[in-house]
This record gives C-alpha cells, sequence and structure tokens, in this order.
C-alpha cells in the first residue's frame, strides 16, 4: 500500500461553518496544503484564512474571485456553499473545466441521479472529459442514512428491506441547520417554508435512491412527508420521512427526526433479511463535526478514484492512510 | 453504473461448510455460473456439487484434481480450505499462476503483511505479474473486528484508539469452529491445543494489524492472549484478547469470547476519538452465513478490483449491483 509524498494540494470553496470546519481539520493534518479560498460573502473576502478560524493569519487570503482562487494549482477542491443541485451547478461546472476534482457537501449531489438525471449525465461526462471526480459527501446524505445501512448489508446473502432511523437534536448544530428546521414558526409558516424549499432536511430521497442503486434494486417510486414537531403551538422540530417502494411494497424505510433539545439522540439501522440484522450508534453520529471529518478524510479516495460523477459509497473503500 | 451481462464464471475450491454455503448462495443469484469444483476429500470426489448440496445434479462434478479443475475457463475462483497461510499458499499460487482472481476464506490471509511479510510480497507480486487480485475475506476476520470498525472511523476527525467486543455462541457454529474453540476439553488439553495451534481463533492479531493499516498506523507490536471459559473443569469456550501497541499504550484492543450457549451474543464497537462513536450490532453478526453472504457479496468487488494482494477494507466500496 503506496503512501503519497508530496503534499495534497486543496481549495476551499464556501467557508460558510462546514468549510471552516473542514479548512480546521485539514491545517492539522500533515500532508496538506491550503492553496486558496474563495467565498462570495463580501465580509469575508480580503481576510486570511487562518485569521477567519480564529489564530494566526496563514498567507492564504479568502478571494471573492472564483476564477482567481481556481487558478492556483491543486489537486482537489473542496465545495460548500449550497444544498440544491441547480444552485451549485454552475459552480461545479466552473471547478471540472478547470480540471479539478472537486468534493461538495451539496446535499442534493449525494445521489443526482434520481432528482436531475439529465444534468448527472452532463456532469459525469464533463468530469470524465477533464479527467477529474467529482463527488458529494457528509453524515447526511453521505452517511448515516445511506451509506452506513449499505455497508451494514455486506454479511446477509438476502436483503428484503432496510429501515434507518435517525434522530438529531438541532440545538446542538449550526444555525443554517436550525433555520431550515423551522425553529419557532408556526405550524403554518412551516408549511410555506417546506412549499417554498426553505425548510426541510435535503437529501433524504436522495439517500433512499442511493441505497437502491447499491443493491441494484429498481424503484417505483420514492414517497416523502415533512411535518413539524409543535410545542406550544411553535414549531420545534420536523419529523421527515422517505418511503422507497418496490415491487409494490416499502423496501426503503428512512425516518428522520430533527428537535431542538431531545435527549433521544440516535442512529439506528435494520437490515430485514437472511439474517436480519440491527445496528444502532449510541447517542448518535454528531453531525456538524462528522460532515467535516468525513470529507476531511475522504479526500485521498477522491484522488484515487477513478474520473466521473460518483456516489459516496463508491469511494468509501480507500479510506485509508490519511495520516491519524 | 454499468451492470455486467455476461455470467461471473465461478471455480469452488474446497466444499467444506463454508465452501458449500457460498455455493448454495451463488447457485440462487442470477449472473453467476459455476463451472467447476474440486475438493481433496475422496468421500467428495466424483459426486455431483448439487447433489452434495442436497438437490438435484447440476453437471458439475467435484473433482480431486486441482490442476483439472483450475483448467476451466473462469473469473474467479472461491477459495474455502484451511486457516493458515503456509498451508494454503501452494493452492493461491497455483491459483494465481493460472491467472485466475482468487478470494479466499483463509483467516490468515485477511491481513497476511503483518505474520507473513516476505510471502505477501511474493504473492502481491505474483498476482500483479498474472493481472488478477487475491484477497481473503469472511466475518472475522474480514468483517465484525476489523472492516466494520475502520469504516465507523469515517465520521471522526481524530482517532485515539479502537476497542471491539464480539460475543458469540458457538453451540449455533459449524462443527470444525466448535474444535477450533476447544468445547469438552480439560483445561491442560485446551492449553496444549492453543500450543499446537489446533485452538483459537485465528486471525485476532490479522484484524489488529488490518486496521493499523487502514488508519496509518505503525504498531510497536501486538499482544495476545487466549484463556479457556471452564465450567465443571470442562471448557465451554475461549476469552481471546489482542491488543495493538502503538507509542507505548493499546490503541488497538480486540476482544473476542466464543462459547456454547449463551444468550449475550454481541458486537460492540467503540471508537475513542473526535467525535466518540459508540456502535452495537443487537445479537451480533451471525458467523457462518455472514462469512458465506460476504465471499458471496464481494465477488463483482474482486472482479473490479487492481491486480495485487489486497486487504478486505480495499475492496469494500464496490459492493454493488449484485442482483439482490
Amino acid at each position: 500500500m503506496a503512501t503519497r509524498t508530496a503534499p495534497i494540494r486543496v481549495i476551499h470553496y464556501g467557508l460558510g461553518p462546514i468549510g471552516l470546519g473542514i479548512a480546521r481539520i485539514l491545517a492539522q493534518r500533515p500532508g496538506y496544503e491550503i492553496v486558496s479560498a474563495v467565498d462570495l460573502d463580501p465580509e469575508k473576502a480580503g481576510k486570511d484564512l487562518g485569521t477567519l478560524l480564529g489564530g494566526s493569519p496563514w498567507g492564504v487570503p479568502v478571494s471573492e474571485d472564483e476564477k482567481q482562487a481556481l487558478a492556483q494549482e491543486a489537486d482537489v477542491v473542496v465545495h460548500a456553499t449550497r444544498s440544491h443541485l441547480p444552485e451549485v451547478l454552475p459552480q461545479l461546472t466552473t471547478i471540472v473545466a478547470r480540471g479539478l476534482n472537486v468534493i461538495s457537501t451539496c446535499e442534493e449531489l449525494s445521489y443526482p441521479w434520481w432528482r436531475y438525471p439529465e444534468e448527472s449525465r452532463r456532469l459525469d461526462h464533463l468530469a470524465r472529459e477533464h479527467g477529474v471526480t467529482v463527488v458529494g459527501a457528509g453524515v447526511n446524505p453521505g452517511f448515516a442514512m445511506d451509506v452506513l445501512p449499505i455497508l451494514l448489508t455486506a454479511p446477509c446473502k438476502e436483503v428484503r428491506a432496510i429501515r434507518v432511523e435517525r434522530v438529531v437534536d438541532v440545538s446542538l448544530r449550526r444555525e443554517p441547520l436550525q433555520r431550515k428546521v423551522g425553529l419557532g414558526l408556526s405550524s403554518k409558516e412551516f408549511h410555506q417554508g417546506v412549499q417554498e424549499g426553505r425548510i426541510g432536511h435535503v437529501g433524504l430521497e436522495e439517500s433512499v435512491a442511493m441505497i437502491a442503486a447499491a443493491l441494484g434494486w429498481n424503484l417505483q417510486r420514492i414517497d416523502h412527508s415533512i411535518e413539524p414537531v409543535l410545542e406550544d403551538g411553535r414549531v420545534k422540530g420536523l419529523h421527515q420521512v422517505a418511503r422507497g417502494v418496490r415491487d409494490g411494497s416499502v423496501a426503503i424505510l428512512l425516518d428522520l427526526t430533527m428537535v431542538a433539545g431531545t435527549a433521544g439522540q440516535r442512529d439506528a439501522v435494520w437490515i430485514e433479511g437472511d439474517p436480519p440484522l440491527r445496528v444502532e450508534v449510541d447517542g448518535g453520529i454528531p453531525g456538524d463535526i462528522a460532515t467535516c471529518a468525513i470529507v476531511a478524510n475522504a479526500i485521498p479516495a477522491v484522488l484515487d478514484a477513478p474520473p466521473g460523477l460518483l456516489a459516496p459509497f463508491q469511494i468509501f473503500p480507500v479510506w485509508k492512510q490519511r495520516g491519524m
């Protein structure tokens, strides 16, 4: 098993809480060099990345200009800007056309083939043309409710259905996520936010589609519901369920609760199969830190992966030799 | 994600309980064709593989002659004969020299670099020379106490130590395994069996070494102990512990109990890191069926893998499109 000697050169695209969290991890690991950074927020532009992280300057100024930041020689772009694919597609296209690998926290990129087959085909084609890898990554989607259950089917000779329950305490999470949950809204405002796509966890259908793809299952449809969890008439969280229907019955059931102030954080996976398996992560997989870690840990695998648009479970294997 | 159209042609080498169990799974899956079978047991030679599995004949006679069986055109050899690498190395060498990929349940093959660095180097070289992949696979070693904890480190930005506990009820397991545990022996006979290498789970040090390799850790040494679990002066099971020592302290602790008649079967993994994780498989991962399933499920990944001698976690990712 070969180890890399030259440092891995990273460009950071997007410096919100997640982007900064990934930069903080990479800065502490041997073998990584952050060569440039871009964020469209004028509050951040011109500042040094090290200073933004609350430390001493690194000599890496944050640029507002995508073209300038991407002009640097680099091995991979860590992209952490928005959740929906159409919002980030121009950014991803620019990165790929520049000949750079990209790992992105864009939730819909985790399994874009389901919702955006045509855009996925084009992005895959462009990535192959430029010999680079494009992959979405994160804790959810990307691990807790899709990659983990996929990996847990390994000891099963037959799988009939998969059920995953995740309960997250959003009071422990970053502010943008609390907003996505609709904390403090009325029920009416919540439902309006869901309608407009401002409220709700993004990526649950992508997780269902990813599991189906990994197991070679054809789904007839994915049903999806988002309901508020109310306390004294105000939203304290949400309950979101996606069901993948195969041969007329629910083969994949993903059940996500995100509330402020639960004591019952957990991740539980049931594989209905032969043998059946029930796996629980006691206290759950913490969200934001896990997303940052997963992205940082996956970078060597992205560099080793074949060109094209890949799903997270396809790069998972080579998470090794990452200098821990 | 491309799907294969031609069937995967399989040669079975070794038809004990595990070899037969794998054949039974593959026979029920679309996309596989069992083209020949070899077992050195004269009781089995000449019989039809389908008949050996308790069904109607398949037209696949079991051969005693390795050369004859391996002369068939095939994509992969499923090898399930012995536990120790030196016992199977001549068989593996013949298979590889014949230009065939091989996935083997040989426990010491799961991570042979630790105990047999020179043999591993030669086998890797031979495999690359012939453009084939060689990999060990199974539930333990190969999943429960190594690959699973490796995969569970994905959400951690830092890992300080890993602890795994596995409790198995051997009364539910195949007879060769019960013999390896020393069921019914006196304490003295048990210790003598351990000395002679007849008693004890094979592969615990390999699991420690595999975890260390996956995380890029250098171990100073691996300590290993095997003690009997006694009832009325007779062995009812064993308790086996392996400790990987890094920078002077135990960084990997694998604790395995195999007893007849426990109600507490389980697999538990602790990742001491940031964040810490505790994962439990309720009731444990059943042994024999899981080994058969893991080998069957891994075959497409073996065919997609690069040539050489690989560790199980390196082929894990591509476990997809396996026709479930």
